[in-house]
Protein backbone atom coordinates (compact mmCIF):
# COMPACT_ATOMS: atom_id res chain seq x y z
CA UNK A 1 0.00 0.00 0.00
CA UNK A 2 0.80 3.67 -0.69
CA UNK A 3 1.93 5.99 2.20
CA UNK A 4 -0.78 7.59 3.21
CA UNK A 5 0.85 11.00 4.86
CA UNK A 6 2.57 11.36 1.26
CA UNK A 7 -1.11 11.26 -0.23
CA UNK A 8 -2.37 13.58 2.32
CA UNK A 9 0.32 15.85 1.55
CA UNK A 10 0.10 15.50 -2.33
CA UNK A 11 -3.85 16.18 -1.88
CA UNK A 12 -3.48 19.18 0.79
CA UNK A 13 -1.49 20.60 -1.99
CA UNK A 14 -4.86 20.62 -4.29
CA UNK A 15 -7.62 21.69 -1.70
CA UNK A 16 -10.20 23.82 -3.54
CA UNK A 17 -11.60 24.67 0.20
CA UNK A 18 -9.71 26.11 3.28
CA UNK A 19 -9.70 23.48 6.04
CA UNK A 20 -11.78 23.98 9.15
CA UNK A 21 -10.18 24.88 11.87
CA UNK A 22 -12.03 23.58 15.24
CA UNK A 23 -11.19 24.68 18.90
CA UNK A 24 -14.29 24.36 20.86
CA UNK A 25 -16.22 21.69 21.80
CA UNK A 26 -19.14 23.51 21.61
CA UNK A 27 -18.56 23.36 17.46
CA UNK A 28 -21.44 21.39 15.86
CA UNK A 29 -18.97 19.47 14.01
CA UNK A 30 -17.31 18.30 16.69
CA UNK A 31 -20.05 16.91 18.47
CA UNK A 32 -21.35 15.14 15.64
CA UNK A 33 -17.91 13.59 15.32
CA UNK A 34 -17.88 12.38 18.90
CA UNK A 35 -21.16 11.36 18.77
CA UNK A 36 -20.08 9.17 15.73
CA UNK A 37 -17.77 7.53 17.44
CA UNK A 38 -19.53 7.17 21.09
CA UNK A 39 -23.15 5.73 19.81
CA UNK A 40 -24.31 3.21 17.60
CA UNK A 41 -27.73 4.75 17.57
CA UNK A 42 -25.87 8.32 15.81
CA UNK A 43 -24.07 5.93 13.33
CA UNK A 44 -27.27 3.80 12.09
CA UNK A 45 -29.47 7.30 12.51
CA UNK A 46 -26.52 9.46 9.89
CA UNK A 47 -26.17 6.72 7.66
CA UNK A 48 -22.13 7.23 8.50
CA UNK A 49 -19.10 5.80 10.27
CA UNK A 50 -15.72 6.66 11.29
CA UNK A 51 -12.58 5.23 10.32
CA UNK A 52 -9.43 5.30 12.67
CA UNK A 53 -5.89 5.64 11.55
CA UNK A 54 -3.31 5.21 8.55
CA UNK A 55 -3.81 1.79 7.52
CA UNK A 56 -7.92 1.99 7.63
CA UNK A 57 -7.73 5.30 5.48
CA UNK A 58 -5.07 3.99 3.39
CA UNK A 59 -7.75 1.04 3.15
CA UNK A 60 -10.47 3.21 2.09
CA UNK A 61 -8.47 5.31 -0.13
CA UNK A 62 -7.52 2.75 -2.07
CA UNK A 63 -11.38 2.11 -3.43
CA UNK A 64 -11.93 5.14 -4.80
CA UNK A 65 -14.68 6.16 -2.55
CA UNK A 66 -15.67 9.44 -1.41
CA UNK A 67 -14.93 10.75 1.75
CA UNK A 68 -17.13 13.01 3.87
CA UNK A 69 -14.71 14.49 6.55
CA UNK A 70 -10.63 14.17 6.94
CA UNK A 71 -10.32 14.61 10.64
CA UNK A 72 -6.82 15.75 11.44
CA UNK A 73 -5.35 17.09 14.76
CA UNK A 74 -2.57 20.16 14.38
CA UNK A 75 0.20 17.93 15.65
CA UNK A 76 -0.51 15.39 11.51
CA UNK A 77 -1.15 18.77 9.90
CA UNK A 78 2.72 20.01 10.81
CA UNK A 79 3.80 16.52 9.99
CA UNK A 80 1.96 16.82 6.58
CA UNK A 81 3.91 20.57 5.94
CA UNK A 82 7.14 18.83 6.39
CA UNK A 83 6.95 16.19 3.37
CA UNK A 84 8.35 16.92 0.48
CA UNK A 85 6.20 17.46 -2.84
CA UNK A 86 7.07 14.03 -4.68
CA UNK A 87 7.50 13.94 -8.60
CA UNK A 88 4.37 12.20 -9.56
CA UNK A 89 2.81 15.55 -7.79
CA UNK A 90 2.67 18.03 -10.65
CA UNK A 91 0.62 15.76 -13.28
CA UNK A 92 -2.52 17.31 -11.66
CA UNK A 93 -4.66 17.29 -14.69
CA UNK A 94 -4.25 13.29 -15.23
CA UNK A 95 -5.39 12.66 -11.60
CA UNK A 96 -8.76 10.16 -11.84
CA UNK A 97 -11.31 11.67 -9.85
CA UNK A 98 -11.34 8.01 -7.82
CA UNK A 99 -7.55 8.54 -7.39
CA UNK A 100 -6.54 8.47 -3.94
CA UNK A 101 -4.96 12.02 -4.20
CA UNK A 102 -8.08 13.49 -5.02
CA UNK A 103 -10.47 11.21 -3.19
CA UNK A 104 -8.56 12.84 -0.27
CA UNK A 105 -8.48 15.84 -1.60
CA UNK A 106 -12.24 15.91 -2.06
CA UNK A 107 -13.37 15.56 1.31
CA UNK A 108 -13.74 18.39 3.42
CA UNK A 109 -10.59 18.99 6.09
CA UNK A 110 -11.27 19.79 10.09
CA UNK A 111 -7.98 20.47 11.58
CA UNK A 112 -8.82 19.84 15.17
CA UNK A 113 -6.88 21.69 18.42
CA UNK A 114 -4.47 18.53 19.49
CA UNK A 115 -6.11 18.75 22.93
CA UNK A 116 -10.03 18.16 21.33
CA UNK A 117 -8.79 15.40 18.99
CA UNK A 118 -7.13 13.89 22.69
CA UNK A 119 -10.60 13.94 24.32
CA UNK A 120 -12.15 11.90 21.40
CA UNK A 121 -12.51 8.33 22.61
CA UNK A 122 -10.40 6.73 20.00
CA UNK A 123 -8.96 2.88 20.49
CA UNK A 124 -6.33 2.39 21.70
CA UNK A 125 -3.50 3.05 19.96
CA UNK A 126 -1.78 6.36 18.36
CA UNK A 127 -3.70 6.93 15.40
CA UNK A 128 -3.68 10.38 14.63
CA UNK A 129 -6.15 11.09 11.67
CA UNK A 130 -9.73 10.02 11.23
CA UNK A 131 -11.95 9.86 8.00
CA UNK A 132 -16.02 10.14 8.62
CA UNK A 133 -17.84 7.68 5.40
CA UNK A 134 -21.14 6.99 4.55
CA UNK A 135 -22.03 3.61 5.27
CA UNK A 136 -21.91 1.14 2.83
CA UNK A 137 -24.93 -0.47 2.04
CA UNK A 138 -25.01 -2.61 -1.16
CA UNK A 139 -28.35 -4.12 -1.98
CA UNK A 140 -28.93 -7.54 -1.35
CA UNK A 141 -28.20 -9.46 -4.93
CA UNK A 142 -30.90 -10.64 -6.86
CA UNK A 143 -29.32 -13.65 -7.61
CA UNK A 144 -27.40 -13.90 -4.36
CA UNK A 145 -24.61 -16.67 -4.32
CA UNK A 146 -24.55 -16.71 -7.45
CA UNK A 147 -21.25 -14.67 -7.50
CA UNK A 148 -19.41 -17.44 -5.38
CA UNK A 149 -19.58 -18.01 -1.64
CA UNK A 150 -21.46 -16.39 1.22
CA UNK A 151 -21.14 -15.58 5.04
CA UNK A 152 -24.02 -15.74 7.02
CA UNK A 153 -23.04 -14.27 10.89
CA UNK A 154 -25.78 -15.38 12.81
CA UNK A 155 -25.56 -13.25 16.57
CA UNK A 156 -22.10 -13.25 16.72
CA UNK A 157 -21.59 -10.62 19.58
CA UNK A 158 -18.36 -10.12 20.17
CA UNK A 159 -16.79 -6.72 17.86
CA UNK A 160 -13.35 -8.56 18.52
CA UNK A 161 -15.05 -11.44 16.19
CA UNK A 162 -16.81 -9.56 13.77
CA UNK A 163 -13.62 -8.11 12.91
CA UNK A 164 -11.57 -10.97 12.59
CA UNK A 165 -13.76 -12.70 10.42
CA UNK A 166 -13.81 -10.30 8.43
CA UNK A 167 -10.33 -9.99 7.73
CA UNK A 168 -10.30 -13.33 7.36
CA UNK A 169 -13.04 -14.29 5.10
CA UNK A 170 -11.28 -11.08 2.64
CA UNK A 171 -8.45 -12.78 2.97
CA UNK A 172 -10.37 -16.17 1.88
CA UNK A 173 -11.50 -13.85 -1.31
CA UNK A 174 -15.28 -14.15 0.32
CA UNK A 175 -17.00 -11.13 -1.33
CA UNK A 176 -20.34 -11.49 0.65
CA UNK A 177 -21.34 -11.01 4.04
CA UNK A 178 -24.87 -10.95 5.61
CA UNK A 179 -25.95 -10.77 9.28
CA UNK A 180 -28.40 -11.74 11.67
CA UNK A 181 -30.10 -9.37 14.12
CA UNK A 182 -28.09 -9.26 17.32
CA UNK A 183 -25.00 -9.82 15.53
CA UNK A 184 -22.57 -7.23 16.61
CA UNK A 185 -22.72 -3.79 14.12
CA UNK A 186 -19.90 -4.33 11.68
CA UNK A 187 -19.51 -0.49 10.83
CA UNK A 188 -18.75 0.08 14.44
CA UNK A 189 -15.05 1.57 14.88
CA UNK A 190 -13.80 -1.80 17.13
CA UNK A 191 -15.02 -3.70 14.02
CA UNK A 192 -13.49 -1.64 11.61
CA UNK A 193 -10.28 -1.75 13.49
CA UNK A 194 -10.15 -6.02 13.49
CA UNK A 195 -11.28 -6.01 9.78
CA UNK A 196 -8.05 -4.36 8.98
CA UNK A 197 -9.85 -3.08 5.69
CA UNK A 198 -12.07 -6.43 5.27
CA UNK A 199 -14.70 -4.74 4.93
CA UNK A 200 -13.87 -2.35 2.01
CA UNK A 201 -13.64 -5.40 -0.22
CA UNK A 202 -17.05 -7.45 0.63
CA UNK A 203 -20.39 -6.55 0.27
CA UNK A 204 -21.78 -6.44 3.68
CA UNK A 205 -25.95 -6.81 4.19
CA UNK A 206 -26.58 -6.11 8.00
CA UNK A 207 -30.06 -7.42 9.83
CA UNK A 208 -31.12 -9.80 7.55
CA UNK A 209 -34.00 -11.91 9.53
CA UNK A 210 -33.66 -15.06 9.46
CA UNK A 211 -37.03 -15.80 7.14
CA UNK A 212 -35.87 -13.56 4.73
CA UNK A 213 -32.45 -15.37 4.98
CA UNK A 214 -34.11 -18.44 4.10
CA UNK A 215 -35.63 -17.35 0.75
CA UNK A 216 -32.77 -15.56 -0.23
CA UNK A 217 -30.30 -18.58 0.41
CA UNK A 218 -31.44 -20.92 -2.22
CA UNK A 219 -28.96 -21.29 -4.82
CA UNK A 220 -26.28 -22.56 -2.24
CA UNK A 221 -26.03 -25.28 0.18
CA UNK A 222 -25.86 -24.29 4.04
CA UNK A 223 -22.51 -25.13 5.64
CA UNK A 224 -21.90 -24.57 9.09
CA UNK A 225 -19.96 -26.55 12.13
CA UNK A 226 -21.51 -28.66 14.78
CA UNK A 227 -19.47 -30.31 17.80
CA UNK A 228 -20.26 -33.26 17.43
CA UNK A 229 -21.85 -35.95 14.85
CA UNK A 230 -21.24 -34.15 11.38
CA UNK A 231 -19.40 -35.16 9.20
CA UNK A 232 -15.83 -34.20 9.25
CA UNK A 233 -14.89 -30.77 7.96
CA UNK A 234 -11.85 -32.71 6.01
CA UNK A 235 -13.82 -35.12 4.37
CA UNK A 236 -16.09 -32.99 2.91
CA UNK A 237 -15.82 -32.00 -0.79
CA UNK A 238 -16.35 -27.89 -0.32
CA UNK A 239 -15.13 -26.93 -4.11
CA UNK A 240 -18.49 -25.51 -4.60
CA UNK A 241 -20.00 -22.39 -3.27
CA UNK A 242 -21.41 -22.60 -0.25
CA UNK A 243 -22.75 -20.15 2.53
CA UNK A 244 -21.18 -20.38 5.49
CA UNK A 245 -22.90 -19.56 8.71
CA UNK A 246 -21.24 -18.77 11.73
CA UNK A 247 -22.85 -19.06 14.78
CA UNK A 248 -23.15 -17.50 18.47
CA UNK A 249 -20.23 -17.92 20.61
CA UNK A 250 -22.20 -19.29 23.49
CA UNK A 251 -25.23 -20.35 21.54
CA UNK A 252 -24.26 -21.65 18.19
CA UNK A 253 -25.90 -21.44 15.27
CA UNK A 254 -29.97 -20.89 15.77
CA UNK A 255 -31.97 -24.10 15.56
CA UNK A 256 -34.12 -22.83 12.59
CA UNK A 257 -30.97 -22.20 10.57
CA UNK A 258 -29.59 -25.65 11.83
CA UNK A 259 -32.11 -27.37 10.78
CA UNK A 260 -31.61 -26.31 7.25
CA UNK A 261 -27.60 -26.46 6.92
CA UNK A 262 -27.11 -29.13 3.94
CA UNK A 263 -23.78 -29.36 5.38
CA UNK A 264 -23.25 -30.41 9.07
CA UNK A 265 -19.60 -30.20 9.72
CA UNK A 266 -17.36 -31.11 12.41
CA UNK A 267 -14.00 -29.94 12.82
CA UNK A 268 -11.46 -32.36 14.29
CA UNK A 269 -10.05 -31.46 17.47
CA UNK A 270 -7.98 -33.17 20.73
CA UNK A 271 -10.75 -34.32 23.07
CA UNK A 272 -11.70 -32.96 26.39
CA UNK A 273 -10.75 -29.39 25.45
CA UNK A 274 -13.02 -26.17 24.92
CA UNK A 275 -14.22 -25.84 21.36
CA UNK A 276 -12.86 -23.82 18.69
CA UNK A 277 -13.89 -19.92 19.21
CA UNK A 278 -16.04 -18.95 16.08
CA UNK A 279 -13.27 -16.58 14.28
CA UNK A 280 -11.11 -19.69 14.33
CA UNK A 281 -13.32 -21.89 13.37
CA UNK A 282 -14.49 -19.65 10.52
CA UNK A 283 -10.54 -19.43 9.58
CA UNK A 284 -10.05 -23.60 9.26
CA UNK A 285 -13.24 -23.65 7.29
CA UNK A 286 -12.71 -20.84 4.60
CA UNK A 287 -9.25 -21.42 4.05
CA UNK A 288 -9.66 -25.75 4.54
CA UNK A 289 -12.03 -24.50 0.94
CA UNK A 290 -9.78 -22.62 0.01
CA UNK A 291 -7.07 -25.57 -0.23
CA UNK A 292 -9.58 -28.10 -1.80
CA UNK A 293 -10.05 -25.47 -5.20
CA UNK A 294 -5.99 -24.88 -5.22
CA UNK A 295 -4.85 -28.39 -4.99
CA UNK B 1 -17.82 -30.11 32.13
CA UNK B 2 -19.80 -30.10 35.18
CA UNK B 3 -21.96 -27.52 36.60
CA UNK B 4 -19.69 -24.89 38.88
CA UNK B 5 -22.25 -24.24 41.00
CA UNK B 6 -23.52 -27.95 42.33
CA UNK B 7 -19.54 -28.80 42.60
CA UNK B 8 -19.22 -26.04 44.72
CA UNK B 9 -22.53 -25.88 46.64
CA UNK B 10 -21.37 -29.67 47.52
CA UNK B 11 -17.51 -27.90 48.26
CA UNK B 12 -19.58 -26.11 50.70
CA UNK B 13 -21.04 -28.42 52.73
CA UNK B 14 -17.75 -30.16 53.71
CA UNK B 15 -15.93 -26.82 54.32
CA UNK B 16 -13.51 -27.03 57.45
CA UNK B 17 -13.22 -23.88 58.15
CA UNK B 18 -15.56 -20.70 58.25
CA UNK B 19 -15.78 -18.06 55.09
CA UNK B 20 -13.80 -14.79 56.04
CA UNK B 21 -16.62 -12.25 55.38
CA UNK B 22 -15.08 -9.22 53.48
CA UNK B 23 -16.98 -5.96 53.83
CA UNK B 24 -14.16 -3.36 54.08
CA UNK B 25 -11.78 -2.12 51.57
CA UNK B 26 -8.96 -1.90 54.00
CA UNK B 27 -8.63 -5.46 53.95
CA UNK B 28 -5.49 -7.00 53.14
CA UNK B 29 -6.88 -9.73 51.70
CA UNK B 30 -9.32 -7.49 49.39
CA UNK B 31 -6.51 -5.25 48.91
CA UNK B 32 -4.40 -8.25 47.23
CA UNK B 33 -7.15 -9.69 45.16
CA UNK B 34 -7.66 -5.82 43.73
CA UNK B 35 -3.95 -5.55 42.96
CA UNK B 36 -3.84 -9.30 41.45
CA UNK B 37 -6.60 -8.32 38.97
CA UNK B 38 -5.09 -4.80 37.65
CA UNK B 39 -1.48 -5.34 38.24
CA UNK B 40 0.90 -7.45 36.04
CA UNK B 41 4.13 -6.71 38.43
CA UNK B 42 1.87 -7.92 41.71
CA UNK B 43 1.01 -11.23 39.42
CA UNK B 44 4.43 -11.89 38.47
CA UNK B 45 5.97 -10.80 42.55
CA UNK B 46 3.45 -13.07 44.14
CA UNK B 47 3.47 -15.90 41.63
CA UNK B 48 -0.46 -15.68 41.73
CA UNK B 49 -3.17 -14.80 38.96
CA UNK B 50 -6.71 -14.64 38.98
CA UNK B 51 -8.90 -16.93 37.44
CA UNK B 52 -12.74 -15.06 36.29
CA UNK B 53 -15.72 -16.45 36.12
CA UNK B 54 -17.61 -20.28 36.49
CA UNK B 55 -16.53 -21.35 33.05
CA UNK B 56 -12.56 -21.20 34.13
CA UNK B 57 -13.41 -21.98 37.41
CA UNK B 58 -14.87 -24.79 36.08
CA UNK B 59 -11.95 -26.08 33.68
CA UNK B 60 -9.37 -25.46 36.30
CA UNK B 61 -11.00 -27.88 39.16
CA UNK B 62 -11.18 -30.49 36.21
CA UNK B 63 -7.13 -30.32 36.61
CA UNK B 64 -7.25 -31.46 40.20
CA UNK B 65 -4.47 -28.66 40.86
CA UNK B 66 -5.19 -26.34 44.49
CA UNK B 67 -7.01 -23.04 44.56
CA UNK B 68 -5.43 -20.71 46.94
CA UNK B 69 -8.91 -18.63 47.61
CA UNK B 70 -12.76 -18.95 45.83
CA UNK B 71 -14.24 -15.14 46.20
CA UNK B 72 -17.55 -15.43 46.06
CA UNK B 73 -20.01 -12.40 45.97
CA UNK B 74 -22.46 -12.83 49.03
CA UNK B 75 -25.18 -13.29 46.06
CA UNK B 76 -23.62 -15.86 44.80
CA UNK B 77 -23.32 -17.43 48.25
CA UNK B 78 -27.16 -17.07 48.47
CA UNK B 79 -27.86 -19.04 45.04
CA UNK B 80 -25.53 -22.37 46.77
CA UNK B 81 -27.20 -22.01 49.35
CA UNK B 82 -30.25 -22.74 47.78
CA UNK B 83 -29.12 -25.95 45.48
CA UNK B 84 -30.18 -28.99 46.83
CA UNK B 85 -27.72 -31.49 47.69
CA UNK B 86 -27.24 -34.52 45.61
CA UNK B 87 -27.04 -38.10 45.40
CA UNK B 88 -23.53 -38.27 45.03
CA UNK B 89 -23.08 -35.83 48.17
CA UNK B 90 -22.88 -38.47 50.66
CA UNK B 91 -20.25 -40.81 49.16
CA UNK B 92 -18.03 -38.43 51.09
CA UNK B 93 -15.22 -40.56 51.91
CA UNK B 94 -14.43 -42.03 48.57
CA UNK B 95 -13.63 -38.43 47.28
CA UNK B 96 -10.20 -38.22 46.11
CA UNK B 97 -8.43 -35.15 47.26
CA UNK B 98 -8.05 -34.14 43.54
CA UNK B 99 -11.60 -34.08 42.95
CA UNK B 100 -13.26 -31.26 41.84
CA UNK B 101 -15.29 -30.67 45.22
CA UNK B 102 -12.66 -31.19 47.21
CA UNK B 103 -10.20 -28.91 45.85
CA UNK B 104 -12.60 -26.24 46.36
CA UNK B 105 -13.51 -27.38 49.80
CA UNK B 106 -9.81 -27.12 50.28
CA UNK B 107 -9.83 -23.29 49.31
CA UNK B 108 -9.66 -20.43 51.40
CA UNK B 109 -13.25 -18.86 50.95
CA UNK B 110 -13.81 -15.53 50.95
CA UNK B 111 -17.22 -14.10 51.12
CA UNK B 112 -17.46 -10.51 49.39
CA UNK B 113 -19.26 -8.03 50.26
CA UNK B 114 -21.42 -7.15 46.84
CA UNK B 115 -20.64 -3.64 46.28
CA UNK B 116 -16.68 -4.90 47.30
CA UNK B 117 -17.11 -7.54 44.80
CA UNK B 118 -19.19 -4.36 42.45
CA UNK B 119 -15.67 -2.26 42.90
CA UNK B 120 -13.14 -5.26 41.45
CA UNK B 121 -11.67 -4.83 38.05
CA UNK B 122 -13.90 -7.28 36.12
CA UNK B 123 -14.13 -7.99 32.59
CA UNK B 124 -17.12 -7.06 30.88
CA UNK B 125 -19.74 -10.16 32.07
CA UNK B 126 -21.77 -11.47 34.95
CA UNK B 127 -19.15 -13.45 35.99
CA UNK B 128 -19.65 -13.81 39.86
CA UNK B 129 -16.77 -16.25 40.78
CA UNK B 130 -13.10 -15.23 41.28
CA UNK B 131 -10.10 -17.63 42.19
CA UNK B 132 -7.00 -17.30 42.98
CA UNK B 133 -4.44 -19.87 41.79
CA UNK B 134 -0.45 -20.32 41.89
CA UNK B 135 0.45 -19.22 38.29
CA UNK B 136 1.91 -22.74 36.47
CA UNK B 137 5.63 -22.15 35.76
CA UNK B 138 6.77 -25.57 34.48
CA UNK B 139 10.27 -25.83 33.80
CA UNK B 140 11.70 -26.81 30.47
CA UNK B 141 11.37 -30.17 29.18
CA UNK B 142 14.67 -31.18 29.11
CA UNK B 143 14.37 -33.16 26.11
CA UNK B 144 12.06 -29.84 24.61
CA UNK B 145 10.02 -31.21 21.41
CA UNK B 146 10.06 -34.99 21.83
CA UNK B 147 6.78 -34.73 23.33
CA UNK B 148 5.40 -33.13 19.72
CA UNK B 149 4.88 -29.86 18.19
CA UNK B 150 5.75 -26.58 19.92
CA UNK B 151 4.09 -23.15 19.78
CA UNK B 152 6.69 -20.31 19.84
CA UNK B 153 4.98 -16.61 20.40
CA UNK B 154 7.49 -14.33 19.25
CA UNK B 155 6.70 -11.14 20.42
CA UNK B 156 2.57 -11.66 19.87
CA UNK B 157 1.62 -8.28 21.74
CA UNK B 158 -2.30 -8.05 21.52
CA UNK B 159 -3.82 -10.37 24.90
CA UNK B 160 -6.84 -11.54 22.99
CA UNK B 161 -4.41 -12.58 20.25
CA UNK B 162 -2.20 -14.34 22.73
CA UNK B 163 -5.58 -16.16 24.85
CA UNK B 164 -7.17 -17.26 20.98
CA UNK B 165 -3.55 -18.95 20.36
CA UNK B 166 -3.85 -20.99 23.20
CA UNK B 167 -7.30 -21.78 22.92
CA UNK B 168 -6.93 -22.80 19.57
CA UNK B 169 -3.33 -24.62 19.94
CA UNK B 170 -4.91 -26.87 23.13
CA UNK B 171 -7.69 -27.80 20.31
CA UNK B 172 -5.33 -28.75 18.18
CA UNK B 173 -3.44 -30.79 20.74
CA UNK B 174 -0.37 -29.11 20.89
CA UNK B 175 1.04 -29.17 25.01
CA UNK B 176 3.67 -26.83 24.77
CA UNK B 177 3.76 -22.59 24.27
CA UNK B 178 6.77 -20.97 24.57
CA UNK B 179 6.76 -17.17 24.92
CA UNK B 180 10.19 -14.52 24.23
CA UNK B 181 10.11 -11.83 26.07
CA UNK B 182 7.78 -8.91 24.68
CA UNK B 183 4.92 -11.19 24.35
CA UNK B 184 1.56 -10.45 26.13
CA UNK B 185 1.58 -11.90 29.95
CA UNK B 186 -0.05 -15.23 28.98
CA UNK B 187 -1.89 -15.51 32.78
CA UNK B 188 -3.46 -12.21 32.31
CA UNK B 189 -7.03 -12.23 33.68
CA UNK B 190 -7.61 -10.84 29.84
CA UNK B 191 -5.80 -13.52 28.02
CA UNK B 192 -7.10 -16.17 30.67
CA UNK B 193 -10.30 -15.27 29.41
CA UNK B 194 -9.74 -15.58 25.76
CA UNK B 195 -7.95 -18.98 26.17
CA UNK B 196 -10.91 -20.50 27.59
CA UNK B 197 -8.86 -23.15 29.48
CA UNK B 198 -6.34 -24.34 27.11
CA UNK B 199 -3.82 -22.61 29.51
CA UNK B 200 -4.77 -25.26 31.79
CA UNK B 201 -3.70 -28.31 29.44
CA UNK B 202 -0.19 -27.22 28.24
CA UNK B 203 3.18 -26.19 29.53
CA UNK B 204 3.77 -22.58 29.07
CA UNK B 205 7.06 -21.05 29.11
CA UNK B 206 7.24 -17.51 29.37
CA UNK B 207 9.92 -15.49 28.47
CA UNK B 208 12.81 -17.65 27.28
CA UNK B 209 15.23 -15.59 25.34
CA UNK B 210 15.70 -15.78 21.54
CA UNK B 211 19.54 -17.66 22.44
CA UNK B 212 18.31 -19.84 24.98
CA UNK B 213 15.44 -20.54 22.80
CA UNK B 214 17.79 -21.70 19.91
CA UNK B 215 19.85 -23.99 22.23
CA UNK B 216 16.82 -25.86 23.25
CA UNK B 217 14.83 -25.98 20.03
CA UNK B 218 17.13 -28.33 18.38
CA UNK B 219 15.29 -31.34 17.81
CA UNK B 220 12.57 -29.70 15.75
CA UNK B 221 12.48 -27.93 12.65
CA UNK B 222 11.44 -24.00 13.08
CA UNK B 223 7.96 -23.54 10.89
CA UNK B 224 6.81 -19.82 10.59
CA UNK B 225 4.85 -18.09 7.97
CA UNK B 226 5.62 -15.45 5.72
CA UNK B 227 3.75 -13.06 3.51
CA UNK B 228 5.59 -14.27 0.33
CA UNK B 229 7.72 -16.28 -1.25
CA UNK B 230 7.54 -18.96 1.09
CA UNK B 231 6.59 -22.73 0.08
CA UNK B 232 2.66 -23.21 -0.05
CA UNK B 233 1.72 -24.47 3.14
CA UNK B 234 -0.98 -27.07 1.64
CA UNK B 235 1.95 -28.30 -1.02
CA UNK B 236 4.13 -29.07 2.09
CA UNK B 237 4.23 -32.05 4.35
CA UNK B 238 3.38 -31.03 8.16
CA UNK B 239 2.90 -34.32 9.34
CA UNK B 240 5.94 -34.38 11.64
CA UNK B 241 6.39 -32.78 14.77
CA UNK B 242 7.37 -29.28 14.37
CA UNK B 243 8.01 -25.82 16.31
CA UNK B 244 5.89 -23.04 14.47
CA UNK B 245 7.29 -19.59 15.17
CA UNK B 246 3.83 -16.97 15.55
CA UNK B 247 5.28 -13.26 15.41
CA UNK B 248 4.45 -10.11 16.51
CA UNK B 249 1.40 -8.12 14.64
CA UNK B 250 3.22 -5.88 12.59
CA UNK B 251 6.55 -7.36 12.44
CA UNK B 252 5.92 -10.71 12.05
CA UNK B 253 8.37 -13.22 13.41
CA UNK B 254 12.10 -11.44 13.99
CA UNK B 255 15.05 -11.89 11.69
CA UNK B 256 17.09 -13.48 13.98
CA UNK B 257 14.01 -16.17 14.23
CA UNK B 258 13.38 -16.14 10.38
CA UNK B 259 16.55 -16.86 9.56
CA UNK B 260 16.83 -19.94 11.38
CA UNK B 261 13.25 -21.42 9.81
CA UNK B 262 13.12 -24.66 8.38
CA UNK B 263 9.90 -24.22 6.89
CA UNK B 264 9.14 -20.71 5.38
CA UNK B 265 5.22 -21.41 4.49
CA UNK B 266 2.58 -19.21 2.85
CA UNK B 267 -0.50 -19.61 2.89
CA UNK B 268 -2.01 -18.98 -0.09
CA UNK B 269 -4.62 -16.04 -0.12
CA UNK B 270 -6.90 -13.49 -1.98
CA UNK B 271 -4.63 -10.65 -3.64
CA UNK B 272 -4.55 -7.13 -2.54
CA UNK B 273 -6.35 -7.84 0.85
CA UNK B 274 -4.48 -7.21 4.32
CA UNK B 275 -3.10 -10.91 5.54
CA UNK B 276 -4.44 -13.01 8.53
CA UNK B 277 -4.24 -11.61 11.74
CA UNK B 278 -1.83 -14.00 13.33
CA UNK B 279 -4.66 -15.64 15.95
CA UNK B 280 -6.39 -16.73 12.35
CA UNK B 281 -3.17 -18.00 10.50
CA UNK B 282 -2.33 -19.79 13.72
CA UNK B 283 -5.54 -21.70 13.13
CA UNK B 284 -4.93 -22.34 9.72
CA UNK B 285 -1.57 -23.65 9.69
CA UNK B 286 -1.94 -25.56 12.90
CA UNK B 287 -5.61 -27.13 11.40
CA UNK B 288 -4.09 -28.14 8.72
CA UNK B 289 -1.09 -30.09 10.45
CA UNK B 290 -4.08 -31.73 12.13
CA UNK B 291 -5.66 -32.31 8.53
CA UNK B 292 -2.75 -34.06 6.89
CA UNK B 293 -2.24 -36.37 10.16
CA UNK B 294 -6.07 -37.46 10.30
CA UNK B 295 -6.11 -38.52 6.37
Amino acid sequence: MSDPLITLAAARRRLQHTPADISSSSNPKWRHLRELLESARERRRSGQTVLEGWHLLDAWLATGRPIRQLVIPQRTLQQLAGVPASDGDDIDESVEHSSPVQVAANAHWLILDDRLFGELDLLPSPSPVLAVVDTPRPLLPARLGEGGDIIVLDRVQDPGNVGAILRTAAAAGVQTLLTTPGTAACWAPKVLRAGMGGHFVMDIVENVAPHALQALVTHLPLAGTVLQGGQSLYGTDLRSPLAWVFGNEGEGIAPALQERLGLRLTIPQAAGVESLNVAASAAVCLFEQRRQRLV
